[in-house]
C-alpha cells in the first residue's frame, strides 16, 4: 500500500470537506497536530467544509464544540450536519404541524420554525396523535428505547406520515473499546418491523455532498474537480464522495486502520483516489 | 375466495400442528369456541401440537398459562416452542461455560444443565467474559434496552462466540390496537450492526419444523402427508409447513384478516393448502 | 382516494418534471392527449424537463424517439437520463482508460470521449483486461447473458474497479402482458455474487434529481418549491422526489393502477403531494 | 491458527458427512490422497454420506462421477443432494400437473414421476400455461438466459405457483482462475423481480441436514453428538452444521483459503470445531 502525503494531496484542490469523527478528532479529543491542518488551509486560502452525519445539535452548538477543544477555524457556516438536511426537509415538505421526534430535546429545538412545533415521543399521548404530521430520528440519547421505540411503532400504525432518519450511521465510539449504538440502527430496526419506506439523510447519500456542494463559498463557480473529500470510513465518506463525483482521501485515524485498508477497499469495492496516514498537515 | 370447513379440514389428518397466537388465543384471551376443537380432536383419536415461536418461557409453564386460561388438553408434553431449541443447541454445542443472555430471568432458568450456567447481560461485568461461551437473545423483556443492547454489542466485539436467537419474530400483539416489539427485531438490529451471522430458531425455519416432528407420539411411523400445520401467519407457518412438506392451513383470526387474504397470498407467492375462518370446530 | 385535476396541480408550479414510461408513453405509443399538456405548458410559460432511467439511448435519440410519435416539444436539452449522470460520472472519476461494458454498442457510444474508449465485454478479453479502467452496466439488450454476465464477473475478480449501474430500474413493459427484465436486475444479481458496493444512478437516488435541478433554466433562481414531479411509480418518482424536498402528483397511467393505490402508498409509507387520473391536461 | 489433524478429528465420530466440492474434488478432478480417507472408514466401520447443494444430476449419476474419478465407496445410497429435496417437496406437496424447470432436460427427469411431468421453460408456450403447477430452478445449464429467465418471469405473474430452488449457491468453480454464476444466483434475481418468496433447498438450510440425518443406516440411533460435518465453506457447511447441532470441521482446501481462514471466521461470526488443512487422511 501506497502511502500519499496528505499536504501534497490537499494542495492540488481548492476546497477540502473534512468528515469529523475519526478525521479532526476521536473519543479521546482533537487528532494531535490537526490544528497544523487548518492553519495551512488559511495561508494558502483554501476553502474547507466539516460534512457530518449529526443531528445531535445544531451547527453553532457543533461549531462551539470545536472551539471547546481549541480550534475557532470551524465556524458555523463551515458546517454541513445531516441535521441541516433534515430541517430544510421539514420546511419544504412538512411546513406545519407537529413533529414528533426521539433524541434529546436540545436536538429537537433546532427544527422548530414558527409555523412547526416538536414533541418528544416520550410526552406523547398516543390517543391524540392527529396533529402529528411527521416523525424524526434524531439522536440515541433523550428517550427510553424500550417505551419509546415501541410507542414509535404504535405511532407510525396509526399514522401515514413521512419519517426522516437525520443520521444514518449506526453506531459511534464511545471510547477507545466501547462503542455506542446509533439512531441510524434504531430507525432501521423500526423501519424493517414496520415495512415502510422511511426518508435518510446523511453519507453515503449524494444529498449531503449536494448540500455541502452548494455551501460552498464560490458555488457554483468551483468545479466538483476541485473538491476533495477526507473520511475514514469507507462505506459513508468514500463512497459517497466518489459516487458524487469528488476525488477522495482515506485517513487511517478512525474507523480504517493501517492494516486491513487493503483488505477492505479490495472486498468493498469502494476505492479512495489516496490514502494517507492522517489528515494532519506537518 | 373460497372458504374451507375446519372441521372437514382437520378431519382428513391424524396429526395437527398449531400455531398458538392468533390460532388457538389473542391477548383477550382464547378464541371463543376453541375448546371444542381439543373436545373434537380427543374423541376421534387425533394428535395435536402446539408449535410456537416462544422462548419467554419453559414448555411447564406454558401449558399452564393454557389451564389457567380453560385448556387442559395442552399438556407440556405437546408444547413444541423454539426455547426448546435454542436448549438443545447449547446442550449439543456449548456445554459448559457460561451463557450470557437478554431476556427475563424466568426465561434462562430453563436453559441451566449442571455444567451451563447462565447470567443476564444486565448482571455482566464486561470487563470480565472470557468464561462467557454463548449469547442468547430470549425475550423482549427483564433488561433495559438502552444499557443492555449496547452491553451485547460490546460483548460481542471481544468474544466471538455463537449467539443464538431463540424466537424470530419482530412484533407480537399486546393489545387491540397496540403491538409490541419482539426480541427477534432486536437481535436482528445488533446483528446487522456487528455484521456477523446469528443462529436462528423459529418458524418458519424447518428445524423447527423437524422438532416438532420427532416429538409426536408415533413418530417415524406417521408420514408428512398425514399432518396439517395450522396458522394466521403466512410468513412463519404456511411459508414453513409448506416448505416442509406439510399441508397447510390459514385461519383468519390473528395476523392475516379476511379482507386482504388474497391479496397477502397473491403478492407473497406463499399459497396455503386450505383457507378456514378459524380453527374452530363447531 | 380523492383525485386532483392534473391541470389545476400544475398551474401552481413553475416546471414540471416528468417520468417518461407511464406517464408520458406506454408500450402501445403516447398517452392519449399528452400533446395538450405540452401545449399548455408552452401556452403559460411553464418550464418542463423529462426525468428519466434510461442509459440505452443518448439524450439526442430519446428526443427523436418523442419526434417519431409526433411530439416535438421535448427537445435534447429537456431530457434528464441517467445515462448522462453515468457519463459525468466517468468524466470526474475515471477520465482514462477504457471503459467496458454491458449493453448495445449504439448505448456506449455516448460514453467515449478522446480519452475513453469502450470495449464490449462481449468483445473482451479476460486474458488481457489490464487496461480496463471502469465497468458500465448501460442496457440488457446487446449481448448474451449466459457468456457475458460470467464474464463480468471473472473481469471483476481479475480487476477491482468502478462499476457504475447507469439504470437501476429492475424491470420494464415490453407489452400489455409482457415485462422484460432491466439491466439494474441483472447488475444487482453480479453486485451480490462478487459482493463489492456498485455506484449506481437512478431515481429515486438524488443524485439524478439534483442533474435536473441543475439542468432547468433558470437556475438556482427557481426554487424547489416551484417545481413538481410527475410519476407512476412510488419507489422512484415519488419516492426520490418527496425525499429531494419537491412535491409530487402520482398517475394512474403505469406501475400505479387507481385500484390499488391507496394500498400501495398506506403500505409502503410513500405519500405523494396530489394523485392524478394522468398527467393529460384537458 | 491451531490446526487439527483430520485423522485424530474423525476418529472420536461415528458417521461423517461430507461436502463434495472443494472437500472431496475440485475442478481438476479429486483431492490427491482422499481414497486414503474413504479406506479409513471402511477399515474403522465408519458411517459416511456426501452432503451436496447440487440438483444437476440425480444421485446415481452423482456416483458414476465418483466411479470415473476412480473411487467407488460413494455409491448412491450414501450421497444427500438438493435435488432430492426438491423431488420429495413435489412429491408430497405438488403430486400432479406440470413442473416447469430451468435446467439440463437431464437433471429434470429425476424428477418425473407417473403422475407429475416436466416441462422446459425452454418450450413452454406462455400463452397455455394453465396446467404448470409448479417451477423448479435445477441447473445454469440447458437454456438462453436472456429469453427463458425472461419467460421465468412472465410465467409466475400469470401463475401464483410454488416455486422451487433446487440449488441456492451463487457461483462453482469452473477452472483455476474461472467462476460460474450458478442457479441459485438467478433465481434470486427473478424472486427480487416478482417479489415472491421462493421455496430453497441446500446447505445451510436445516432440512438439507435433517434429511441427511434420516439417511443415516442406523437412524435414530444415532445422536447427533456423533456425527461430524465436513466442509470448506463458512456459510453454507459450517453454519448448517453448527445450527443443526452437528460438529463441524473446516477443511482448506476450497473456498477458504489457509492465509484468510481465521479473519473470515472472526468476521462472519461462524465458528467450526475443528480447522483442518484437508480431507485427506494420511
Amino acid at each position: 500500500m501506497i502511502l500519499d502525503n496528505f499536504k501534497s494531496v490537499i494542495s492540488k484542490y481548492e476546497v477540502v470537506f473534512f468528515d469529523a469523527f475519526g478525521v479532526l478528532k476521536t473519543y479521546n479529543g482533537l487528532i494531535p497536530g490537526i490544528e497544523n491542518t487548518f492553519k495551512y488551509l488559511k495561508e494558502n486560502g483554501k476553502d474547507f467544509y466539516v460534512v457530518t452525519n449529526d443531528a445531535s445539535r445544531s451547527p453553532d452548538q457543533l461549531a462551539e464544540s470545536y472551539v471547546r477543544l481549541g480550534i475557532d477555524d470551524i465556524t458555523p457556516d463551515r458546517i454541513i450536519s445531516s441535521g441541516m438536511l433534515a430541517r430544510e426537509y421539514l420546511e419544504l415538505k412538512v411546513r406545519n404541524g407537529i413533529v414528533a421526534y426521539l433524541g434529546t430535546d436540545n436536538s429537537a429545538h433546532y427544527l422548530e420554525t414558527s409555523k412547526l412545533k416538536t414533541v418528544s415521543i416520550r410526552s406523547l399521548n398516543l390517543d391524540s396523535v392527529a396533529d402529528v404530521s411527521a416523525l424524526v430520528f434524531l439522536d440515541d440519547e433523550g428517550f427510553d428505547w424500550n417505551t419509546d421505540l415501541t410507542k414509535t411503532l404504535n405511532l407510525l400504525r396509526k399514522r401515514n406520515i413521512p419519517v426522516i432518519v437525520a443520521n444514518t450511521d449506526k453506531t459511534y465510539p464511545a471510547s477507545k473499546s466501547r462503542l455506542s449504538i446509533a439512531v441510524g440502527a434504531l430507525a432501521k430496526m423500526i423501519e424493517d418491523t414496520i415495512g415502510r419506506q422511511f426518508i435518510r439523510f446523511g453519507k453515503p447519500d449524494p444529498q449531503m455532498f449536494i448540500f455541502a456542494y452548494q455551501h460552498i463559498k464560490n458555488y457554483p463557480d468551483i468545479s466538483k474537480r476541485d473538491i476533495l473529500m477526507v473520511g475514514d470510513t469507507l462505506h459513508t465518506d468514500i463512497l459517497g464522495g466518489n459516487k458524487f463525483g469528488l476525488d477522495t482521501a482515506l485517513v487511517l485515524t478512525g474507523n480504517t486502520q493501517a492494516e486491513d485498508a487493503e483488505v477492505r477497499i479490495r472486498s468493498a469495492g469502494i476505492i479512495p483516489t489516496y490514502i494517507c496516514v492522517s489528515a494532519v498537515v506537518d
